[in-house]
């Protein structure tokens, strides 16, 4: 089949037209309208079978986090998502397979009215995703990583840890199941967080004017974290008991434990700095939404503490080499 | 060495920073602003290794090509071409396979004031580059493939057939070339058709205004013409005889001088339509840049003509599957 037919059977109507798409997929390339009062917000990230989802991963499941993953880091700015570009190499041109596939990137897709736009698909022996995710931010409002201020407190967004801690659970030796159905044996909680992350969008966006600065959680707290505190020269005391995570990691020795926590990766939470102030008021307007888990600091390096007291615990999340 | 450390290094400075760029590489998202009277132009092309170049391809025509191929893309839009993101899976972590890959990209990237505003680098058994382009065009004056009419001139805008007859003298079997030096061999003209496509991005742009449909050809020029043909819903009848080509060519059987020439694809040359008084009307304001091929008719299908005499000639272009 062509890669035109396969492209067009499968994920021309997949998604919903966006109000902003001139012309979607069909054409050598996309065009869009841009809103006049919004600055564009473009992100990358590539998914590889064996290396970013084990390969018993329903195609289902692989469409929907590969755009939720992309999605992830459009929320990490406090954009809206317009649309995505798939770029799709993969072994066979399987009609059942792509045709679950396309049913994943199209629920995602739907969930936060984005636009499937453009794509490319070709033959490789790796199963390989990548995706171009476009959102739109009012004229010098994104949420960047290198503006957090000393004083401010640190926040995520929800539990951490949870799918580094289903994947423990399931996986075996070169990117497979330690057996063939590990992944069904786990709880609805543990299975969504490794294959059905949700993006939080809606919250990235209401921490626009209060945050002062933002990453999404993918390759581990520690590392994540980092990244704001090098790009803005600062220092972090963390307070690990403040953490929120599942109930099963509490159950877990203390360093198998912040191991999951500070280096697992994968968790697609938020996390942001915001002034004190500001997080009282986002509190009273959205209460029970975000967590402190520390404060920035002018020294640089990251402390930690558990139990008021100083902990020692090597922070190295998931390294793409 | 880590994801951040690698696009660091290698892609942080490979491009200059675009006037259009608020941030560029190193946060989760790139933000860029869109000139107000201008339209967003996006695409994704995909290269694997062994199927789009051939293994023996160095790494800076490599870098080269990736860009290209998108490039024409938006050359055949009529756009102004911005900025690119890059998802490259790669096997080894090669410092200098790296430096010479990004110093491929830079070379096109400077040519066209392109910025590379945004990547993700990940380990892969099989070299991976997919590539997103954006670019602007004036509102409402992008050139689509949909918009052909009766009696438009059928027009390309260079030699057809050369990449695909270098092609032709280097491939051996599963991606590699015949023997180790092949590529070495081949003169510059098709050693430059294959590894360095130049987009037509100044001809697409002059364009505006003046052509009807359009399309860049990378499946072959009778495929790709289909594709004019098929979304306008129009027909074709094609002059053989004036489609221009490398003397190279000219000297080969009839059926081998068009499988390469109708079939072939790799060119990167533009194919469009437009009304004869456009034709006309461009001749004189930029002389000797387009050769006119054909005409597009209202019965569908493409009637071939070779010497005043219809011909018969298998029209299938490259398959990505």
């Amino acid at each position: 089949m062509s890669e035109f037919s396969l492209i067009y059977t499968h994920f021309k109507h997949a998604t919903a037209k966006h109000k902003n798409t001139v012309l979607g997929i069909g054409d050598d390339c996309a065009i869009s309208r841009i809103p006049s009062d919004c600055e564009l917000i473009s992100c990358v990230d590539t998914l590889v079978a064996g290396r970013h989802f084990v390969f018993e991963t329903s195609p289902h499941a692989i469409g929907f986090k590969s755009v939720a993953v992309n999605l992830s880091d459009l929320a990490s700015m406090g954009a809206t998502p317009y649309a995505i570009l798939l770029g799709l190499s993969l072994p066979d041109n399987n009609n059942e397979w792509l045709k679950e596939f396309a049913q994943g990137i199209s629920d995602i897709c739907k969930k936060f009215n984005v636009e499937l736009i453009g794509g490319d698909t070709t033959k490789s022996d790796i199963l390989t995703i990548s995706i171009t995710a476009l959102g739109f931010v009012k004229k010098g409002q994104a949420i960047r990583r290198d503006n957090a201020k000393i004083g401010d407190v640190i926040c995520v967004s929800g539990n951490i840890g949870t799918a580094s801690l289903a994947l423990s659970y399931i996986l075996g030796e070169s990117g497979h199941c330690k057996y063939a159905n590990a992944l069904d044996d786990l709880n609805d909680e543990l299975k969504n967080a490794l294959q059905y992350p949700i993006p939080q969008i809606e919250l990235g966006q209401k921490l626009v004017g209060f945050a002062h600065s933002m990453i999404d959680i993918s390759d581990g707290l520690g590392q994540d974290l980092g990244h704001i505190l090098k790009n803005s020269g600062m220092g972090a005391k963390l307070y690990l008991d403040n953490i929120p995570c599942i109930d099963e990691l509490n159950a877990l020795p203390f360093d198998k434990k912040y191991q999951h926590i500070l280096n697992g990766g994968d968790d697609y939470q938020l996390c942001f700095t915001m002034s004190k102030e500001s997080f009282e008021k986002f509190n009273i307007l959205h209460p029970n939404l975000i967590y402190p888990i520390g404060e920035i600091v002018e020294k640089q390096g990251v402390e930690l503490f558990f139990d008021n007291q100083q902990v020692d615990f090597e922070i190295k999340g998931w390294e793409h080499f």
